[in-house]
């Protein structure tokens, strides 16, 4: 079952607030129901936003005033904008369009994949043990994945060893959903805490990082999940790599640096309150940043469907493309 | 209130996994009950435990075997062996020795947090604005604080701007015990997820980062909270000062470095699980670190109620003690 296609003129879609207790699928039908699936993060990962504009943009007929409503659903991932500025282009043929970028996610992370496991073996092989965060897999796309695409190539080549896989609170999208793709895909995992991932590093459990990305600048920076800089700052200490995989539209030129990029603030009930229930006192505010800046000096790599970018220039050569 | 005192020959303590929805008190008879007490975190914090250690003893009337159970409760903060001992070490004044344990716990705690607040002000004055994690705080101790009890102090001299806080997964001492207690005593505070605190410091909220410890090797590595790592990679990357707030029974001479400390780690449902409802697939494991090592170059200062020490021989002179 793919995370998100098209079916008889309206989209389906994997509810991923419901992982793993249950697999529910959506049936979308409106522009409307689209933003609040993917407000309420029920549609969420970058690539599979984009394929999201895309088919929403098919859904709504192209009609452009909806068009710009999805394309604000979510500030920071640029490929929801760029899905669905792609399919805008292409009044005349707007399905097609559509399914084009959504038939492409597919092929473009297999191909980033195969890119991101032949750097690693060729930098760490034979055995590959990885410390991941959030989720960037099958569910993060339309079916195959961006970080865990590369680790499952990894898997096909017989050189993946172990995962560690960060809760990724506020919404524990690792413990829910990575781990539920792991176990899928019989791949060993364990779970952390968020606020261990820097010692898994540090006690050497890993010997690299490999996460997704949200928007890549113009100059390497990479916004990813709320979590992802300081597993990067662990590994430049520890010395091992911090791979980024995401397709080419997740990189966005047009944004100078990751000070550019709008970062999300999602609701602050999603920190205070837990399970329904207030767990700080009512007086508490909350800050909820959905997503970080790792900056492209601790980037080791950036792998996509069509290149290996380096922007640490400034790194020690041992951890350097 | 006291977070621990001893009233009619028993110990009454306040049982801080009800807080912050109810501030219930419970009255421990046995070594059994305080040691049920200590596992389940009901009492807890580096000095807390040691004050613990001190009035279990008196408790046990001295039995030794009692004792050696007592201080095999909780492996990582050297504290509770360190109570234990020094009572044990008077058999002919149990009782009277664990009062003085107890009551020089808030004596030093006020001693360390003016001088941690001298060393800020001195530092960073005259407003400062900090990151902190898990809690350090009145509940931690008897009835000042660590690291909230620096924060406390800078804010009696008008100098305290604003707190931030982390969550600290998985069992939210930040969210319900640090934010509880800011909120008694009025000090402008926010949540935020662990994850993030890392952000916090990127971003210049903050100019410096203030905790507490449960052990620090004689090489100056400090054991605490599983996450303060992190954020001793984010300070040291941001240029802001990383400041640890402990007694001197913290400081553990024989013990000669971090990775010498037992590192506690818990039951992995405290991650699989949320609210009591399983989040994660049945197969997924979790490994639960309840503790991280910041090594002592990473740390900027460290204040105990008798000393101002400098770990960080190495650091940049702008960071240094």
């Amino acid at each position: 079952v793919r995370t998100i296609d098209w079916q008889d003129g309206h989209i389906v879609a994997i509810d991923q607030t419901r992982l793993p207790a249950e697999l529910a699928v959506l049936h979308i039908h409106t522009v409307d129901e689209l933003i609040d699936a993917i407000k309420r993060l029920a549609i969420r990962g970058a690539p599979a936003l984009g394929v999201a504009g895309a088919l929403g943009v098919a859904l709504a007929g192209g009609n452009r005033e909806l068009a710009q409503r999805l394309k604000a659903a979510r500030p920071t991932a640029v490929n929801l904008a760029w899905g669905v500025d792609r399919v805008l282009s292409r009044p005349d043929a707007l399905v097609a369009e559509a399914l084009s970028v959504l038939g492409e996610d597919v092929t473009v992370n297999r191909a980033l994949s195969q890119r991101g496991a032949d750097w690693l073996l060729d930098r760490i092989g034979p055995r590959v043990d990885v410390q991941t965060h959030c989720n960037a897999g099958a569910l993060a796309c339309v079916e195959w994945g961006t970080a865990l695409g590369v680790l499952r190539a990894l898997q096909e080549r017989g050189a993946l060893s172990h995962v560690y896989v960060d809760e990724t609170r506020p919404l524990l999208q690792g413990s829910r959903l990575t781990a539920w793709e792991l176990t899928q895909l019989g791949i060993p995992h364990t779970l952390v805490a968020d606020s261990a991932g820097a010692s898994v590093i540090a006690r050497g459990l890993v010997n690299a990082v490999v996460v997704g990305a949200d928007r890549v600048a113009a100059n390497g920076d990479v916004v990813n999940k709320i979590g992802t800089y300081p597993l990067a700052l662990a590994a430049r200490r520890a010395g091992i790599p911090f791979v980024v995989a995401a397709p080419e539209s997740t990189v966005d030129v047009a944004t100078p640096t990751g000070a550019d990029v709008p970062i999300e603030i999602r609701d602050e009930a999603e920190l205070t309150h837990l399970a329904g229930t207030r767990i700080s006192p009512k007086e508490t505010r909350a800050l909820n940043y959905a997503f970080d800046v790792t900056p492209a000096e601790l980037v080791t790599v950036i792998v996509t469907e069509r290149r290996t970018l380096a922007p640490d220039a400034a790194a020690p050569a041992a951890t350097r493309a």
